[in-house]
């Protein structure tokens, strides 16, 4: 029997039919089938995992937070993600792909000054979404202007109002502010482009659909259902998260195709690894990483002095072997013999 | 038989072998071995999976660009992450929470300014471990400097020099820093607190150890082995990640307990839900997404003004049947009656 607990305000919505229909698609192989409960108080025995559907982040963090005090593992599927992901299991959802893609294809038509309107920090899923938008910015060389969502979706939105003359495209990490701003200053958005990162079904009944990226909730619920397969057979379940790809609906008002190649974004990071200071830090360590026992004895030795005859009697070792050994480390570390790998260790003051 | 590909470099230290261990525990049960390999070139024929082991950021992006071409999954474990995360499955570690741990490990006994040195913001786990670090200063209620690096260690310790006369506490995003600020200026180290969230091999020989989050290869061994069996066995793979728990290492020169509870931050997130403008737009979405065909045509008829008899007789329903959904309808947007859920429908301007 497989445990889900849903937020009692979305037990009933059509996307949750969809969500178990795909669910239903995996389990009945296994000859499980879903038990749905609405309260933790519900469930008397102890399962080792327990779906969640949710919505609201503190529904959330509380049900999480109960199921982990009772020793049962949180599989997470909600339209708000947490950043303590090691508490539960959950499905992620593409969203720096998709606001990158979304962003590019306003940006293709119209390149200007670009809006990020609703961004709250504390999301994870925004944080990935503003990524996405910057990258698109980036790879068209345009200006983005960020507005914070600090709980308050009005003081936002007039805080857009303010700053805005010369915005072309309007980023909406969340459909709720397009729609708002449709309804209260519709004055706001001529002559700009708007996307939206996440479609609500609303969307589906406003005069011109906006590009917007959705979820497939039967797809979800499939991985749902695979996800919780895989964590209940582990020995020891630890957290994991598989990735939904989210599909990208055009939207009517636009033509063109979608330019940018959703992989040649997060190219451009730091390459910390090509730090020169870092780069013989790195090769010590590695060096380091290399020694067994004996090699860290003869190192020892080395360090104090002893010449390889000396280590080679002390250690019942052939003098070719010790030499054979101390070579191999130089060369791990690129140094070019004995007393330079010396001079390496006592650079950083290591203690062999 | 799995495919594994290593990166030259790092082929040969004992973190490999480690890892190959915890890997054989699993796979050795499936009847499964290893093949490893140096370079994609050499991988003849089409596996779905290949298991990357590697360090370097451009190496690793090089590395899933060809194997995507190829149509061949990567799964991969490194040192570094991105944030494609769609494009790979890989095995992450407790960044945010292994940061938090440690940086509320320090303020324990020293609250007060914290630095956070070699931020690099492209880098996932830097975003992640500087959240942790972030939510140990707010708990304390200790002011956060960041010292960001931007490709070059020395630049970034030399800012840190200029603007650390009041910092009490140094939280290193890597041990290089610790190690080369040791080496290079430890008067900057005096009479403060170190950790750093990676701890290297090399951290074991220096003098005095200090609090670090350290990886065990064999677990994450494991891990890789099991996600493997995972993803081959999907009828459709999805990029999935697995989460490996750090261990935390306190180091000599420190007493004292780790005073905080991991799952104690997080909780101060932006309910955005919880928004009265959200939260209309919310509840009529819900309403839309409970809808049948049936119901959107009845919704669709009452927005043209018909009346219930009307509806009953054009859709060969009972006027009872018809009463009761339109009923239904106004209960989910939690509105008094018809004209209300008229009146909201229309606020939005929704076509339906």
């Amino acid at each position: 029997m497989v445990h889900v607990l849903i937020e009692e305000n979305y037990s009933s919505n059509n996307r949750i039919k969809t969500i178990f229909d795909g669910m239903n698609s995996v389990l009945k192989k296994k000859r499980l089938s879903l038990e749905v409960f609405k309260s933790l108080d519900e469930i008397k025995d102890r399962p080792r995992v327990v779906i969640l559907i949710c919505a609201s982040l503190k529904w959330t963090m509380d049900a999480i937070k109960a199921l982990n005090a009772r020793g049962i593992h949180p599989l997470v599927f909600g339209f708000q993600y947490l950043d303590t992901v090691y508490q539960y299991s959950c499905i992620n959802l593409t969203y720096t792909k998709t606001t990158y893609l979304l962003t590019g294809y306003l940006l293709s038509e119209n390149a200007g000054e670009t809006a990020v309107i609703g961004y709250n920090s504390d999301s994870l899923p925004d944080r990935l979404k503003l990524a996405g938008a910057k990258h698109a910015a980036e790879h068209y060389g345009v200006p983005v202007k960020v507005f914070k969502n600090n709980g308050d979706v009005i003081a936002c939105i007039k805080d857009f109002a303010e700053n805005c003359e010369n915005v072309k495209n309007v980023v909406c990490l969340n459909d709720t502010f397009v729609i708002i701003m449709r309804k209260c200053c519709p004055e706001l958005l001529q002559n700009k482009r708007v996307c939206s990162c996440n479609g609500m079904k609303i969307s589906k009944y406003m005069e011109s659909p906006y590009p917007t990226g959705i979820i497939s909730y039967y797809k979800a619920g499939v991985q749902i259902a695979e996800l919780y397969w895989f964590l209940m057979r582990l020995d020891e379940i630890c957290s994991t998260a598989l990735t939904l790809e989210m599909d990208i609906v055009p939207g009517k008002r636009y033509s063109g195709d979608f330019p940018l190649i959703d992989s040649s974004y997060s190219q451009s990071g730091v390459d910390f690894y090509g730090d020169k200071t870092v780069a013989e830090v790195e090769r010590l360590n590695q060096t380091l990483l290399m020694l067994d026992e004996i090699d860290e004895q003869i190192l020892h030795d080395i360090m104090a002095g002893d010449s390889y005859e000396t280590i080679a009697d002390n250690s019942h070792l052939a003098l070719n072997t010790v030499k054979y050994r101390v070579h191999a480390m130089t060369k791990n570390a690129a140094v070019s013999g004995r007393k330079d790998l010396m001079a390496l260790i006592e650079k950083y003051n290591l203690i062999i």
